[in-house]
């Protein structure tokens, strides 16, 4: 039997929802006898244990009959539909949007997602999560609930939380604005896409750094902009180099650059401002991790220096809390402010409350600031030990991108084509690690292998497995001599094979 | 001094975050002395116990100095801030959906709005909510978060939330789907807005009934829709009157026409979804509180019917929990799900996982059924209560639309134009209760006075009040004889005034 557990809770659950799927889908039909037990977590190979409760559990809500030995029998409630659903037929692209959407769609590019079966992932993306916080989170929740007003949330956000969120940025990133300047939306994605709606008509012009964070492209490419890639160096991108006359939108991460790690220097920043102001352009300033910042001063935002109301600031709270939470912000210029509005207006009326109240309460209580600090501290910590695992490992084939926050380390393998870290990649992934290819970051990708290795999801112990595990797959690809362009061994062998 | 309070939570906080405000904009700046707790009770007919626990609260965080008696100082952190922010300039609308969104947008349409300080008000759209709900929600949230996948969420809707909706949804609305055609989303404004970028260019045409949902229409004419309006009639849409060619997309409530009240017959339902079917058009079926059929067995979905995949059957529980959750779904017809998932994806990355587990285990156990079912009996005391004394006192000047489902009436005044009925709204809103018209609820207003009545969010002893209040206000305007057409007493009175 051919079924694909989702990876989301208790395995037994994973396994009962299959089923019921099956049965939903029409694939396991009223009165199908169900293999035993034994035969279907050797299918599967997962424990009896395990399979005995996916049964026990469908028993229970009354999808299936009889009892272990004797069998099992469907019982499905969808088995007698009113109409068969219709077949899933082709149906042409129905607007501009749904058009483009096909055309660049990856709905797998998730930051953090970790493909099924692996040991481990330098996930990257991905918060530092504990069952502290979790357990702390619930009771901000329960402890915020009885007060949230259960009517239609406030459009731009909980009071109580944009003042706790204006001030935050005020204190910790300097960025100058208000309460009635923030705007609260649905994490960054969210903030991208009113953004982009506000903003752009299809064909406009926007510049992005090259490389850069793949799900905004992606967004603004549906979104129908037509895209510049700015390069990137150590002093992140290179303002001189945006096009003439300027662009509608530049999307930055001034801070700390996604995925390289260089900040923005004082004069580019200035020079942005300056190209914006004359071309009566819009910056976009990302802030997607810049609370990180593990070995000296945070490096204040962009937004600070804005003097014309230019710069819309973007943060979230899906790499300093978790992602499920769904929470961000935007701090709006005030030209823009009431355009933002009508935007999470129309998109969704506003965000949910609850999650609101209790993270405004988080904030205000001095909880957050707490968690910041022992998150910084872990992330600096993974960050070191990550550092000098990949040196004593890996030694002189990587080229590791100086970077002082965040959750990832860049790693360039020395003289490795594209095509072979594809292979490195793959190799990696059958022995249940998973690596993460810097090339989708790309409009143009480079012809050299380049690795975004995420610490934040993993524990010491676990680094400590994964980056000797990461070394042996990489020693399967031996490093060549200078000009030698012969394919290695591993593509002669598979290709015989 | 000017003082606005957002009347969220406690008096004392909403005046605190008032004060907070007007130093983080500047208009109180530091060192200011603030007026006596004795003035500012006054200025703002306050008591004096309220305003002196906002000071309290506003020491407690370091906004203020000094003591009560002796004087307070602002001593606000945003008082010396690096630069001023930029003044509020004018922008041009910067995209197409912009000028679409200054032109159309209305804001404070949202349902169940209430103006502040009313004493009555006959909001609609607004659930039946008490502490019972309020402390069990509590409690499932407490329950669901520690199993809650802290990741990023499943764009679609966690799946034990889709098997839940769609069990749901298949038993009592007869709705044919599987969990893998639900998507979850944040509320139906949300899927509207997913459906209208799927689905719509500039300039499309969708026909929708008359009346209908304003924020429906807002949503689509800002989405770039042109839209033609459909007459209801006690049968619904009159769905003959479609034209031809057909539209891209038609709205309807079938099961309860928003306002009226009537329920589209099993003809116009076949016809409507013949004319999609020739058409090659979509269907969007807003079942926005088909469960509450108070007196006969609930009207099964027209989604039910559908066998060419033409209908999209939007669903939300901000009627049957509670607004500020925020979360509705889609039931997706199989051509369209793809283009749905993407601009899902665009949009957010998906709903808060919180919540949606929370939700899941409501509906699991059983909970939800219950509540639905108090919930279902309440409205229907209400609504007959409401009924009754309209009739007791109000007489024969009102016409009470037909209507078993629901949280509010259709009533219109004999022989009061619209304009009469703006005076009405104006004179009951200064007796401190709340009225709303029809009228928002059409493209082209009938030159008469029709009002939406909610006995939702009233209590029985709330309504015996507000009703007569009501009557109040409308005997204030007496009813003229046939063909008089002369301007009534009050209008004279206000016009010398």
């Amino acid at each position: 039997m051919d079924l694909v557990l989702d990876e989301d809770g208790p395995l037994y659950l994973q396994l009962a929802r299959a089923l019921k799927e099956a049965m939903a889908t029409g694939r396991l039909t009223n009165g199908t006898r169900l293999p035993s037990s034994r035969e279907m977590a050797y299918d599967l190979n997962l424990s009896r244990t395990t399979v005995v409760a996916a049964y026990e559990h469908l028993r229970a809500e009354g999808f299936i009959t009889g009892r272990v030995g004797s069998g099992s029998y469907v019982t499905s409630p969808w088995s007698a539909p009113v109409r068969p659903p219709p077949a899933r037929r082709a149906v042409v692209a129905q607007s501009a949007f749904s058009r483009r959407a096909r055309e660049f769609s990856t709905l797998g590019n998730i930051p953090g997602h970790r493909p099924p079966g692996m040991r481990y992932a330098f996930q990257y993306g991905m918060p530092v999560v504990n069952t502290a916080l979790t357990a702390q989170w619930t009771r901000e929740l329960a402890r915020a609930a009885p007060y949230v007003q259960p009517n239609y949330p406030r459009i731009q956000g909980l009071p109580a939380l944009r003042e706790a969120v204006s001030r935050h940025v005020g204190r910790t990133r300097g960025v100058v604005c208000t309460p009635d300047d923030v705007l609260i939306v649905g994490g960054t994605q969210q903030a991208f896409s009113l953004i982009a709606r506000v903003l752009l008509d299809e064909g406009d012009q926007v510049a992005l750094e090259e490389p850069h964070y793949f799900s905004a492209r992606t967004l603004l490419q549906i979104h129908g902009a037509r895209l510049i890639g700015i390069p990137v160096d150590a002093e992140g991108m290179q303002v001189d180099r945006l096009p003439d006359p300027a662009v509608k939108l530049t999307c930055v991460t001034p801070s700390h650059q996604f995925p390289t790690g260089s900040v923005l220097s004082h004069e580019r920043r200035l020079a942005l401002l300056e190209y914006a102001r004359l071309g009566s352009g819009w910056i976009l300033e990302d802030d997607y991790d810049g609370e990180f910042r593990h070995d000296q001063q945070p490096v204040k935002a962009l937004q600070q220096l804005d003097r014309d109301g230019r710069v819309l600031y973007v943060g979230s709270f899906s790499k300093t809390l978790f992602p499920a939470l769904r929470l961000g912000y935007i701090i709006m210029p005030p030209g823009l402010k009431d355009d933002l509005l009508v935007a999470k207006w129309s998109d969704d009326f506003g965000t949910p409350s609850m999650d609101q109240a209790a993270l405004a309460g988080f904030i205000t209580s001095g909880g957050y600031d707490r968690h910041l600090r022992q998150v910084t501290r872990k992330l600096a910590e993974r960050r070191n030990l990550m550092r000098s695992l990949l040196e004593q490992h890996c030694g002189d084939r990587l080229e590791i991108m100086e970077s002082h926050s965040g959750m990832h380390l860049v790693a360039w393998v020395h003289d490795m084509p594209a095509a072979e870290g594809e292979a490195l990649i793959h190799a990696a992934r059958e022995r249940k690690l998973a690596l993460y290819s810097i090339a989708p970051c790309y409009l143009q990708p480079p012809d050299r292998t380049g690795l975004i290795m995420g610490f934040s999801a993993m524990s010491p112990s676990e680094l400590r497995d994964a980056v000797p595990l990461f070394a042996k797959c990489l020693a399967l690809f031996p490093r060549r001599a200078a000009g030698d362009r012969s394919r290695p061994a591993l593509y002669l062998a598979s290709s015989s094979g």
